[in-house]
């Protein structure tokens, strides 16, 4: 029987690493799980005590399959809240995670054999979704040199060799942490804009900014009426990975198209996460999410001063999010290798770079300190241990 | 700004219905919502009380892509306990909901390009999706002579014009009701496997089967060494539509572009879902579940003994699932006019056919009776009487 061609992604890494701590550790042994772009933390008390009442009394069905009218409510009030920008809650539709958010935007913006430029390193579901959607990937390798993020200068290459329908950016950025500031997407929007170009702004690691200055990132919701869409999750900052709730902001000629995708595509996003993530749009969930950032933000520090004793001299910036991108190469050994073996030997999850760029990933390893600061203090412990034992044994 | 093509779907109007019956409820107006595939009752509380537990002291992290492995074990017992089939737990893909599951299994089966069969009327979402993701939807006509299924004539007669790379067939059936037995499917599995052709089984309404007989349904599980897939739910049976739960049951070939696509596009289910699901398959859960199926065959047998006095002589059987699927074309309105107006003039929502036949379904509704009997029995009230004001003032 025929499979499709399409199908034929690269499994997430991660989630095979996840899959394989996760069996170590109803194994009985101990993981130090610093693979998942994930914080440990989970959702707020504010979010389960929303949680619980629901439970208690509602039906739990459908709710629109743009949101519950509250949250899209609130989603508004966020924006004006966190950037002064006035938002229409008909401008927000809430998704099944960034992930629905992607599926559903990427549906929307694009068609079959399109052309859309993302950065490598990059988030792999990006380009897994497109080709599997039937897009035309189009990596711009962005190294240390130009921040992680693409230039004018490589979006008119790429746009030479055929146009572009669209680009992807990340701000904070998964695996390397860097940021784009608002000067510098302002210059993208507008050659997106120039070019006919939609951009598509992944935002889900704003306000985890290790830089006061810089909280809580730049935002692409100033460049909604350019045709820039946003995406968005409550899976990061508020700590609710497998509530599976994010959203988009949509320009005006995306509502219509979004609208009639997501009834049948998703029908709708989980509901009670709906419920109870209202609530972390009120005080208390603010509150303890920015607890959990500044958590990161001292794992983070610990982590940095021990770079040198890791012997990790190549390391991503690590301005936002709670990922380090540390180059590993002179092991010797493949990341792949790399992880493998530092889960089998010494109990710690990280993820190799493969996973975040085909090139040059098997140079790189991806570690998440979204964990409390001892904990990171534990794992770099036994990372260290454990490379002497790689250099004494000759690997 | 492009808007995409494959974004040119009809909206699915029994969202849109019921974004106007909340709107309807909030401004303080009574509303019978009949429109929703939903049942009104809501998860068991054997299930609210499991999600009570895990809220008060887990992450509620992702889980492996596929799902968490108690509840991919709890599912592979369920066909052993509903059907003695013995599956391997590996075998099972839980997906955020069935609409995840589709998404998945059609990525994972068709090309763009591929020509994919389904009837008429049918479920919107099976035609929507696919046209997204870029497959030539083939709508075979089914009409009550054929029990609203395809037969290997219609089939041969498709496949002859040009090769069909898949079929989606769905017992009990979204909205007629209607149900296809043992030696049905297995002829046409056979059919399937003959002509290289994978067959997509729906098997969401399993279990609300009117019939003690037919209980709970013909599944294709039987088939999967041919290469069928079944889709299936928690939404339905288990009444968690919200909880956005569903499932796959995968035959070998399609098991590892699954894996594959599903960390991609969606990384996992619903967490709190997942393991509050395990319980809809214990005991409790399952008491609770029969309870409702029997309560919707209370509401049928209302229905059905007023079908004369609604006027309604032409309706699918509704052997299964909780729909009656009517023609009120004597109306002399289409459809869309005459569900809007019960809804603004008698407050009864119901789904005009347009969503599930864009042929013929201007002449039909679907009614979902997944209510209590006295609910019917108000609704048949509302909508008699509204009839005939329709007859009096001439329209």
């Amino acid at each position: 029987m025929k499979v499709s061609q399409r199908s034929a992604v690269p499994p997430f890494a991660v989630m095979q690493i996840i899959a394989a701590a996760n069996a170590r550790r109803a194994a009985g042994q101990d993981v130090i799980n610093l693979c998942a772009g994930e914080p440990v933390t989970g959702a707020s008390d504010a979010v389960r005590e929303r949680a619980r009442e629901f439970l208690d009394g509602r039906s739990l069905g459908y709710t629109e399959a743009l949101g519950a009218p509250l949250l899209r409510a609130a989603l508004a009030a966020h924006y004006e809240r966190w950037y002064g920008i006035d938002v229409d809650p008909a401008r927000i539709a809430v998704t099944t995670g960034s992930s629905g958010g992607f599926m559903l935007a990427f549906l929307a913006a694009f068609d079959v054999g399109d052309r859309v430029a993302l950065v490598r390193p990059g988030y792999p579901a990006y380009r897994n979704i497109l080709g599997s959607l039937g897009c035309e990937v189009v990596e711009l390798a962005a190294g240390a040199d130009v921040g992680h993020a693409p230039t004018p200068a490589m979006l008119d290459a790429a746009h030479a060799d055929a146009p572009l329908a669209g680009l992807v950016l990340a701000s904070p950025a998964n695996p390397t942490g860097t940021m784009i500031d608002a000067d510098r997407l302002a210059g993208l929007a507008a050659w997106c804009a120039a070019h006919d170009v939609r951009l598509v702004s992944d935002e889900i690691y704003h306000g985890i900014v290790h830089d006061p200055s810089r909280w809580p990132g730049a935002t692409a919701a100033h460049h909604l009426g350019t045709g820039a869409v946003v995406v968005s999750s409550f899976s990061k900052y508020w700590a609710m990975t497998g509530w599976r709730l994010g959203w988009l902001l949509l320009p005006e000629d995306l509502l219509a198209p979004v609208d009639a995708l997501a009834g049948n595509v998703a029908l709708c996003p989980p509901a009670l996460a709906q419920h109870a993530a209202v609530a972390a749009l009120e005080p208390d969930g603010y509150a303890a999410a920015a607890r959990d950032a500044e958590q990161y933000g001292r794992s983070r520090a610990v982590l940095l001063a021990r770079l040198d004793e890791l012997g990790w001299h190549d390391v991503a910036p690590a301005d936002g999010a709670f990922y380090l991108y540390a180059d590993v190469s002179t092991s010797g050994l493949d990341s792949r290798d790399w992880c493998a073996r530092l889960l089998d030997e010494a109990g710690v999850a990280l993820t190799p770079g493969t996973d975040f760029d085909p090139v040059d990933g098997h140079r790189w390893v991806r570690l998440s300190f979204a964990q409390e600061p001892a904990t990171i203090t534990t794992a770099v412990d036994r990372i260290v241990a454990w490379q002497k034992t790689l250099a004494s044994c000759g690997r």
